[in-house]
């Protein structure tokens, strides 16, 4: 049995302002919840189904907070999902620390990335690629935005994200800062560094003025036909794909 | 002004039913219409905004149609963007005509892809990397839903989409046929052919078993860290940059 008032916190918890006042998210479906529980991230409790307590009764044997087990119909009324016959889980934001550059590691840097399935499947990408974190600007979407978490296919437990100013961040670097211009060099011959940044520009406006000039490398992804520009995840990863491949 | 009769109408075309019995569809927003307008598409009328009519005097004059002038706050209300300040177009659906398949050229093949954001990118993808058209499984998601068209940044004027039940289709078919999956040759290492088909999943189950059989050859993403896959968009663009550089 699930309480009036923690239908009502986990409803809360679909509020940026109360997720920042808890230090808390929402994890929520099969995928997003199981690799939460492997994960180093602290869950407070769970709502399961019948069905997703059977399917992982080791996980949830190791698991010591509370679990509520309810029906398929409750459980899918609770979250953002349209339908979660699986699980939720109340999880603990991790504080919000710097990252550290290292020349033979790629990490990403978003420049203002607002949409948030575009922000979760930049995660995914990263977690495909090794990348060993993000750097993501104070305008940037928020993680723990439930179509972030969704969107990552549970890559979020292990890719981190670090929200800071960008231009002071860039200031401080040493290793090479790799950015998707319109008349850079081809990508398809660029002999990539082991590592470094990448930047991400923002959906509509690109890479901005103010973290352009930090750019060592312009690079561009060769067109072979009509459309203007890719979007901004689709991008990343093809960038990605012709970077990692030198090491 | 706009009638009541064409505020209905409109309202009707975002409902799949009426756009298959009226073969018409809308484009909304300064690009999708822009590119309307230069494409072969045939548009009928148009509701615009005086700021989108001064800035496109040249396409206003070639166009035959009727073209009536709203207030921005009017335009948003009628179509399904949340904002809409330049314009909106009624459009005819083109006829469902096979697609050429030629050795030296590339084609898209969709197994189901469900989700209309995902349907959009791929035709953006495809567009960018001068692929011929797409072949799209019946259950694919329908190329004029609003979603897709919006998400293909105006790239449906340039990529032809023909739906038909795939197997059939690939029997038929004497070019290589590649598809994406776990243990397929390193597409990074791949010396790929100069056309053929490349399959692309359905966005949960993959490739199904059906139109797997035709695959002539298997290839693989490599991946350097923890994610699972990538998603179906992402792939298909991360393959056809890897495969479009042998031409």
């Amino acid at each position: 049995m699930l309480s009036k008032a923690r239908i009502k916190y986990i409803k809360s918890l679909q509020i940026k302002k109360y997720r920042k006042q808890e230090q808390r998210f929402l994890a929520e479906g099969e995928k997003c919840v199981a690799e939460v529980l492997k994960s180093d991230f602290v869950v407070d409790w769970l709502v399961v189904t019948e069905a997703f307590a059977e399917r992982h009764t080791t996980l949830l044997h190791q698991f010591k907070g509370e679990v509520m087990v309810v029906k398929p119909q409750q459980l899918s009324g609770l979250g953002e999902l349209k339908t979660n016959e699986s699980a939720l889980a109340v999880v603990r934001m991790k504080p919000n620390e710097p990252l550290q550059v290292k020349p033979d590691k790629w990490l990403l840097v978003l420049d203002d990335i607002r949409d948030p399935g575009n922000l979760g499947t930049l995660l995914r990408i990263a977690d495909w690629y090794g990348v060993g974190g993000i750097v993501a600007s104070n305008d940037t979407a928020e993680l723990y935005n439930g179509k972030v978490i969704q969107a990552t296919m549970g890559s979020f437990t292990r890719v981190r994200v670090w929200y800071t100013a960008l231009s002071e961040f860039l200031a401080g670097v040493k290793v090479p800062v790799l950015g998707a211009f319109l008349r850079g060099e081809d990508v398809h011959g660029f002999r990539s560094p082991t590592g470094g940044l990448l930047v991400i520009g923002n959906e509509s406006s690109g890479i901005s003025d103010d973290v352009a000039r930090y750019v060592t490398h312009r690079v561009t992804i060769p067109r072979y036909g009509g459309a203007e520009s890719l979007n901004a995840a689709v991008a990343a990863a093809v960038l990605l794909d012709n970077l990692v491949r030198w090491r």
